[in-house]
């Protein structure tokens, strides 16, 4: 190496690498479940295969944190940035992971009869995107604000989760030959609440990181 | 401060409180699965009430480790086993979550008839334990082919999980009185294999500490 190049440039190319991994996560759950509700197979075929480039970005968003660590030994604020990109990094790769797992009960559900009009899935599907986009938006302008408001969407998602349930159970109760695609769509509701779940950890990692305040466990300032 | 204590001295503290949260986290899971084969409620209520003392671990473990990054600037392994630690950290609190979820769907659970003798889901703890102190010990030791064995459980819980499902799904088709609580046993062998998972977390970070190498997608070096 021969020359250190400079510490915002580096840290700038990493939020870009994150936003992008972002971006990539957020397309595949918006894509099968798109699928989901056009019980198209050929789009979640190409979700179950497609977590490629995801990983990859993984690997090497996890290698220029260490890299940043290693070269500049930054502090305060700078120090708390590259260690939650760690973090968000791992968040992103799950979210990825999920979209996988929503894709394999996807292709199952498509093996019987349509249980319902689906709404409230599609729904979440929303409201989970919009707060990974929103919480990635408030790491990389370090806005608080905006970090909080994705920990308010989270009750939203948590509500909708529960009316799928109660939704579901009702069919399943009435008509057996529902019960296992029902299973499927409550598992599916439940991925979108975790990665509600993946933006508020990630929601909380930015309010750390700018306030270095810990808002996981309201107990104490560090 | 008056003088910088010793970076191992301070490593070896941060690795006790590792495993003192480990131990935790552990200990509520095997109580809380306990509890639902006893039918034990007040055990049940203490472990809903009981995640204060995780969750200030999980406090002062992160304040510990962004201590240690700013005041010693380790390199190499040393980097890799903070940075780690934080990680660690991260999966070990997400293990007391999921205890808690747990002993939320066992209180559901209790308010309905037995739906049958319950072998796999107390094994699938026992497995998902084990994981856990298995992946820590290997943290602690930097043990390599302990962690190895770690990746290598995650399939036995994994066909458990399976098994449950599909012995649950007999019982659901048969009987509809069994739907509601059968539901919150697959959801409960669900949240155990989420704990087998962070154990495998636990155990690809200390596979990359020690030896630098990401196992977790099987691309490359780095």
């Amino acid at each position: 190496m021969h020359t250190i190049p400079h510490f915002q440039e580096e840290l700038q190319q990493l939020k870009t690498r994150l936003l992008e991994m972002g971006g990539l996560a957020e397309e595949r759950v918006r894509s099968v479940v798109q699928a989901l509700v056009e019980r198209n197979a050929p789009v979640v075929d190409r979700v179950l295969a497609g977590d490629g480039p995801i990983n990859q970005l993984h690997i090497e968003i996890d290698s220029r944190c260490f890299k940043l660590l290693a070269l500049h030994q930054p502090m305060a604020v700078d120090l708390r940035a590259i260690v939650s990109a760690v973090k968000i990094n791992t968040d992103l790769e799950r979210v990825g992971d999920l979209a996988i797992n929503i894709a394999e009960a996807v292709k199952r559900y498509m093996r019987h009869s349509p249980v319902k009009e689906l709404i409230d899935i599609p729904r979440m599907a929303d409201i989970a995107q919009r707060m990974l986009r929103d919480a990635l938006d408030a790491y990389v302008r370090r806005d608080v604000a905006l970090a909080q408001a994705v920990l308010d969407e989270d009750d939203a998602l948590d509500a909708l989760k529960t009316q799928v349930f109660r939704e579901l159970l009702t069919y399943m109760l009435q008509d057996p030959s529902t019960i296992e695609p029902s299973l499927d769509l409550i598992l599916i509701s439940r991925h979108l609440e975790r990665i509600g779940d993946h933006a508020t950890n990630v929601a909380e990692d930015v309010i750390f990181m700018v306030s270095a305040r810990d808002v996981r466990h309201h107990v104490r300032e560090i």
